[in-house]
C-alpha cells in the first residue's frame, strides 16, 4: 500500500502559458521545455503507465521548429511548442491508434483527427498517445493514479488525466461520452473542461450523439488556450456553430448565484466528500454567492427529476449507437471483446428503434428542463465524483485488470445535457484529489471558464 | 453519336418484389435471379462502366444461402436474396472502398458501413461497388448513361444510377450531399428516394451535416423495401429518430394540393423540359389536384426566396466541412486531388468559423420557411434536373474526364432542407429520361412514397 501524496497546498501542476515569455526572450525554449517533460516521463512512467505510444523523435523535431519560430518572433499561437498527449481513441497520422483494445494493436491510420490536426496547425507538439479504456468504455487499461498507484486514475481518459496529474505534459485531450473527462480529471487533480456538445470537431468519432472532446490541463489558462486554438481551427462538429469565446481566457467573473446539482450521485457521495463540498459552498456564500438548492425552486426540482435517470439514458443511448461498431467488431474478432463490451452488445441488440426514440425523448426533456433554469443562476456547481479514486482490485491485478474506474454518476448529467462543465481541484480526501465542477448552459464555455476562474481563486481547497 | 433509346412506354425496369412469389413456390430462385443480373452486367458493363468492383463469388454464395432460406420458408425480409450495388463511398468488408479516387485504389477496410451491414442482415446480396465521382463531389468517373453512352449518367452516384437504369440490379445505394441521388436517378430513369436527413445511418460518413444515403430502384415497392429494411436494422444517424413508416409501401394516396417548387433551377430549365413538366401538372389538375405556385401565397414566395441561394449554401456548408478531410489528403498526396477538389480546399481555407455559422443560419431559415408551408399542401413537386443528361465532353474523353455530371440546381434545395424527396421517371426528352420529384416535410417519407405512388399511376409519362 502506497501512501497517497496529494496535498493541494503544495502540489504544483505543470503549466505552459507562463513559460512562453521565456521562449520569447530566449531564456528558455520549447525544446528545453519538451526535454523537461521527457525527464518527468522517464522518471514516472514506469509506475503511472499513462502512455501507449511516445513519438520522442517527432516531438523533438517539432519542438525545434517551434523554438525557431519563437526565435524569429513568429509563434503560431498561444500553444506553439506545447507538448500534448492525445487520448488513444483519436487518430494521429504518425502514431498508431489502438483504442484500448489488443484488436487494434499497431493499427496505423494515416490521418490526424480534426482536433489533432488543429493542434498541429497551432504549433503544439503531439508527443504521444495516452491510455484509454477498451474502446473508451468501461474495461480499464494499465494506468495508475499519479498520487497513489494502488488507485485508479479513472477512465476512460485514464492516461490523459494521469499524464497531466503526474506533470508529464501541460495538457492532453480526452473524450467523454458518460464521465470520461471530468471524473478522471478530478481523480488526478487536473483542471479540465468538457465543452458544449458539438463545440470541438470530433473528426472520425461522430458515431455517438453525446460524446465530446475535452481538455485536461494544469490550469485554466492552458485549458482555455488549447480549447480555443482547436475550436478556431477545426470548428465544431458538422452542422454545429463551434466554440464561442475569445483567444484569451476571460478575467475571473464572480457569480451572483450558483445552483447545487445533486443528480443521482448525491445519495452515493462519500460522507467526507459531502462535508468537504459543503465547506466549499460555505466559502462561496461567505464571498457573497447565493447558493440555490432543489428545495428552493420547483424548476430546479423538476430539472433534478429529469436528470435522475442520466446513467440509464447514457447506457441506452450509447448502447444503441454502439450496435453498428460492435456488430462489425464481433464478426471480425468473435472472442476479442471484453465481457462488459459484450454485455453492451447484448443490450443494443435487445433495443428497438422505438426504444431508442423514447430515450432520445427523455434526453431532450432533460435538456429542456435544464434550459428552463438558465435564468435562475449563473451556473451550477457539484462534485466531479462520489469520492476519490477507488483502489484497484489488487487481487485481480496479476490475472488481468478487473477494477472499476469509478462511478460516473456526477458526470452522466452533463453528458446527457451536452452542457459545458469545468472541474477544478478543490478537494483532497485522504491524500487523493477530488474535483468540484462548475456547469454552464449550452455555448457558455467562455463565461463558464471566467466563473471557474473566480471560484478557483476564491475557494481555498478543502483537505479532509 | 449513339441514338438515345429511352422510351417510357416500352422501358421495363428490373424489379425484385414481383419475383419473390416465385422464390416462395420454387419456380425461381435468388441464385437464378442473380445469374440473370450477371448476364445483363456482362452484356452492358463494357459500355456503361457502372462498377468499380464486383464480388461474383461472394454474391453467388449469398444467393445460394438466400435460395436455401426461401426453400425452408425462412426468408429474412422482403429483400432477402436481392442483388444490390453499393456506391463506392460506403465501406464494405469484402470489397475495397476506393471513393472515386486513385488515392484509395485497393483500400480495403474490414468494416461494413451501417447501411451495408443492415442490408446483409436483411439477406440482400452485396454484389458490387458502383462508380462514384471523386470523393462524391464533382470530378466524374468513367460511367456512361445507360440510354446513351455519349451522355453522363449524372453524379456523384453515377454507377448506382446507371446500374439500375441498365437493369443490371434492381436496387443500389447512393448518397446525396447536394444533388447526387436525385439528379443521376432522374437521368437514368430510376425511381429513387433521398430520405429525411438522419433517417438512415450514414455509418462512417457523418462528416457532412447535410448528406444522406438514398435508394435507387426500378419501382417504388423495391425502393421502399430497401429503405425500410435498412432503417429498421441500422437506425438513423446518432441522435436522430430514424425512418418512420411500415414494412410495406403504403397504398397510393391522392394529394389534394401540391406546391410547385421553382428554386434557382427554374430559370435554367430547358424549355422542352418546362413544357413537358407543365403537361404533368395539367394531368394532375385534371385528376383533381390543386396546384399551388409561388404567386398563390406569400409563404410560398418567402420559402422560394430562402432557397434561392441553395447552391451557395451547399457550397459553403460542404466546403467548410470538407476542410479536415482535404487537409489530411493533400498532405498525404500533394498532387493527388483534382483541380475542382483543390478549389474546394481553397474555399474552405478562406472561410472563418463565423462564415460557417452564418451559412448554417441561412440554412436554418430555409428550413423554418419550409416548415411554415407544411399546412398549405400535401407536398411539393418539381423536376429533378434542368434538362436530360448532358453530353460528355468527347473532345476531352481520351485525355481524361472533364465533362460535367449536370447541374444540381433542382436538388440543392432538398439537400439544404433535409426533406425527403422521391424522383419518378415521368419525362422523356430527346430519348433521354428526366425525373419529376415529389417532396415532403421532414419524417414524412412513408406518406411521401404513397403520394408518389398515386402520381406514378395517375400521370402518363410525357415524351418530347
Amino acid at each position: 500500500m502506497t501512501t497517497s501524496t496529494y496535498d493541494p497546498a503544495t502540489f504544483r501542476p505543470l503549466t505552459f502559458h507562463d513559460a512562453v515569455p521565456a521562449f520569447r526572450d530566449g531564456t528558455d525554449t520549447p525544446r528545453a521545455y519538451l526535454e523537461r517533460c521527457l525527464e518527468t516521463i522517464a522518471a514516472r512512467e514506469p509506475v503511472v503507465k499513462a502512455w501507449v505510444t511516445l513519438n520522442e523523435a517527432g516531438a523533438r523535431a517539432a519542438a525545434d521548429e517551434a523554438t525557431a519560430r519563437y526565435k524569429a518572433g513568429r509563434a503560431l499561437s498561444s500553444i506553439d511548442g506545447m507538448p500534448v498527449g492525445i487520448k488513444d481513441l483519436l487518430q494521429t497520422k504518425d502514431m498508431p491508434t489502438e483504442q484500448g483494445t489488443p484488436l487494434f494493436k499497431g493499427v496505423q491510420t494515416r490521418t490526424d483527427s480534426a482536433s489533432v490536426l488543429a493542434l498541429r496547425q497551432a504549433g503544439a507538439i503531439i508527443l504521444g498517445k495516452a491510455v484509454t479504456t477498451e474502446l473508451g468504455m468501461s474495461h480499464p487499461g494499465p494506468t495508475t493514479n499519479p498520487f497513489n498507484p494502488d488507485h485508479t486514475p479513472g477512465g476512460s481518459s485514464s492516461g490523459s488525466a494521469a499524464a497531466v496529474g503526474a506533470c508529464m505534459v501541460p495538457a492532453t485531450l480526452g473524450t467523454q461520452v458518460v464521465g470520461s473527462v471530468i471524473r478522471p480529471a478530478g481523480f488526478c487533480a487536473n483542471t479540465a473542461i468538457k465543452p458544449t456538445f458539438g463545440a470541438i470537431h470530433r473528426g472520425e468519432r461522430l458515431a455517438f450523439s453525446q460524446s465530446h472532446i475535452g481538455v485536461h490541463a494544469g490550469c485554466l489558462t492552458d485549458m482555455w488556450n488549447v480549447l480555443w486554438e482547436m475550436g478556431r481551427r477545426s470548428g465544431g462538429d458538422p452542422g454545429h456553430p463551434g466554440l464561442y469565446g475569445e483567444a484569451t481566457l476571460r478575467a475571473p467573473l464572480k457569480p451572483a448565484r450558483l445552483i447545487v446539482m445533486e443528480s443521482e450521485g448525491w445519495p452515493l457521495m462519500e460522507p467526507r466528500v459531502g462535508d468537504a463540498f459543503a465547506q466549499v459552498l460555505t466559502q462561496l456564500e461567505r464571498a457573497g454567492v447565493t447558493i440555490l438548492r432543489r428545495s428552493d425552486s420547483k424548476l430546479i426540482e423538476h430539472f433534478e427529476s429529469t436528470i435522475s435517470q442520466s446513467l440509464a439514458i447514457c447506457r441506452d443511448v450509447c448502447g444503441y449507437e454502439l450496435r453498428w461498431t460492435l456488430e462489425n467488431l464481433v464478426e471480425r474478432f468473435p472472442t476479442g471483446l471484453s465481457d462488459s463490451m459484450m454485455s453492451r452488445l447484448t443490450l443494443a441488440r435487445s433495443m428497438s428503434l422505438d426504444d431508442y426514440r423514447k430515450v432520445l425523448l427523455l434526453r431532450q426533456q432533460a435538456r429542456d428542463a435544464f434550459a428552463a433554469i438558465a435564468g435562475l443562476a449563473d451556473g451550477l456547481i457539484s462534485v466531479s465524483s462520489v469520492g476519490p479514486a477507488p483502489p484497484m482490485d489488487n487481487s485481480a491485478k496479476d490475472s488481468g485488470i478487473t477494477h472499476t474506474t469509478g462511478l460516473p454518476n456526477f458526470n452522466a448529467p452533463t453528458s446527457v445535457l451536452g452542457s459545458p462543465t469545468i472541474t477544478l481541484p478543490l478537494l483532497a480526501i485522504s491524500g487523493l484529489p477530488v474535483g468540484v465542477q462548475v456547469i454552464g448552459q449550452m455555448h457558455s464555455d467562455a463565461t463558464l471558464a471566467a466563473l471557474a476562474g473566480w471560484v478557483r481563486k476564491t475557494v481555498t481547497p478543502v483537505v479532509a
